[in-house]
């Protein structure tokens, strides 16, 4: 019989859900709202009511075998949901608790870098992979590490927060409340403030000085700088070179097979990858010179995530 | 029978050596020389020879179960020493295959720090921690990072060198030959460069100005600081400034439990974890704020490093 792992992606606003099979292919996806329940028992009623909607489309035989979930400031070791400031719910929500009211099935919850990080290795470009670092370039910049085959979660099950290293002592402001974390230079804001500094100090010759801050976003630098943009292509060289800087620091600490970039800027190629390659090459210790390869992620942006959650049950079965 | 593993700890100009028992008491301790010996070969003749000696001091009933070896450039994967730049050997060193025509039995091998964390786990503060951080600070700064009961090998065999993450861009002149490095800031003669800035900024005070650059340690910097130096107080400061914000970026990577501090400037107590605790806390994530301990390692300083290697056997026999 089929055996399919329920894969749920948390998001602040939507949650996309879809039934993932062995080899990474998504079935009977959906989507439901998150920001509309003020209570998490209601939210997860009308989850669960289009989960079994969603799973009549399924036509062969089959047998559910698990719930993965990636959610914000998820809890691999507890299962939890803590904290999250993109949530309506305040505090600890013990969710694969509440989850196991619905599925009486192995649940288990992560972070969103974490969980692509999970997809990669079983599903993407780092099958058989035993160490490597996943990079989430979007709105912030996620991070989960990956270490001798499994995925760091650390003491406190939130380890892998490359977000929030520092890069520039009292620099920018970032949405944890710290100041200069490397997601306020690398990720799609990033590029765009790093975009506008470099206007104030000399904008001649960019098409990018006729947008409002509200209006620019990554993909309309990439544009720019495939038109030979000077603020667009300093900006993409500023972003790779602060990035790089940074992984040569994570790959003295874990010493990686591989670094993958998934996400909106990621997909500026070369742009992106060659000064981070070259950054990280030109800032790393002697012993990991030329070792570490900097590689596009191998998943669909499409349903990636509700891969990756899916992949935290395939993996839990495979030990 | 009792059981011993011989740990080895091999250094540029010594050899260490001693018969671990799994409780770490070290028995039958003897020291040989390293750098007398142009070939590894005649060099291991000699420290069997040693050995064997020693040996003859075990009056019990014993069996050797493994030889466990902590040496510069030491690759866990491959038991080989690789490059290393204080040793004579030059080149990929296959030791564990050597030591083994001497001894047929399970040998191991990797790196002084990352030795040293596994004895912190098996012996030391670390019991039962299964993710913690060891920072061994002396001549450099050296690391071992372990997650989730294990130390981090990474892809290469040579993971958890932090002594190398960048610190200041174009920073300080380091051994590696890169620029910038932690260990250039915070280590026995990091501390040392930095009392030589501060002299030169203000040396008002200070009774500092009487010591060459050669004849200052750190021994002498930590007196100074116990009759409240002004330049040896702001030098502890700087340098627990310094470690204290890297720490923060670690603890972003592995979230550990603890991180514990080994060798010559960790004794200077309060005036080194004081303001490496504040600063770490200052630039942590809110999520792992007030959660990670920063511990004095519980080795003794004096077999430490055998000790450490010998834990690298047991903990191979208790998978």
């Amino acid at each position: 019989m089929k055996e399919y792992v329920i894969g749920i992606d948390i998001g602040g606003t939507f949650t996309k859900s879809g039934f993932v099979d062995r080899d990474g292919n998504c079935y009977a996806e959906s989507v439901s709202p998150t920001d509309t329940f003020d209570n998490v028992e209601d939210y997860l009623e009308n989850l669960v009511k289009e989960l079994k909607n969603a799973e009549k489309q399924i036509e062969e035989p089959y047998k559910i075998v698990g719930v993965g979930i990636g959610a914000p400031n998820g809890n691999y070791h507890n299962g939890t949901i803590e904290n999250a400031t993109n949530l309506k719910w305040r505090g600890v929500i013990p969710l694969a608790e509440l989850v196991n009211k619905h599925y009486n099935l192995p649940v288990k919850l992560t972070n969103d870098a974490n969980a692509a990080a999970l997809g990669e290795m079983v599903y993407g470009g780092a099958e058989g992979m035993k160490d490597f670092i996943m990079i989430t370039l979007g709105t912030g910049l996620g991070s989960g590490i990956v270490v001798n085959g499994d995925l760091v979660y650390g003491h406190d099950g939130f380890a892998g927060e490359l977000g929030h290293v520092n890069v520039v002592e009292n620099g920018r402001k970032c949405g944890c409340g710290n100041l200069g974390c490397l997601e306020t230079y690398v990720s799609a804001p990033g590029i765009k403030r790093t975009v506008f500094e470099l206007l104030a100090s000399d904008s001649n010759g960019s098409d990018l000085v006729n947008y409002s801050f509200s209006e620019l976003d990554s993909e309309m630098i990439y544009n720019a700088a495939v038109k030979n943009d000077p603020v667009a292509l300093k900006a993409f060289d500023i972003t790779g070179k602060i990035l790089g800087k940074k992984l040569a620091d994570s790959v003295a600490h874990t010493s990686p097979e591989a670094v993958f970039l998934f996400g909106g800027l990621s997909k500026s190629g070369d742009y992106i990858f060659k000064p981070t390659k070259k950054y990280m090459e030109e800032s790393v210790m002697g012993t990991f010179k030329n070792k570490v390869k900097i590689l596009p992620s191998q998943l669909t942006d499409k349903n990636a995530a509700v891969m990756g959650a899916s992949a935290l049950i395939w993996k839990e079965l495979d030990k």
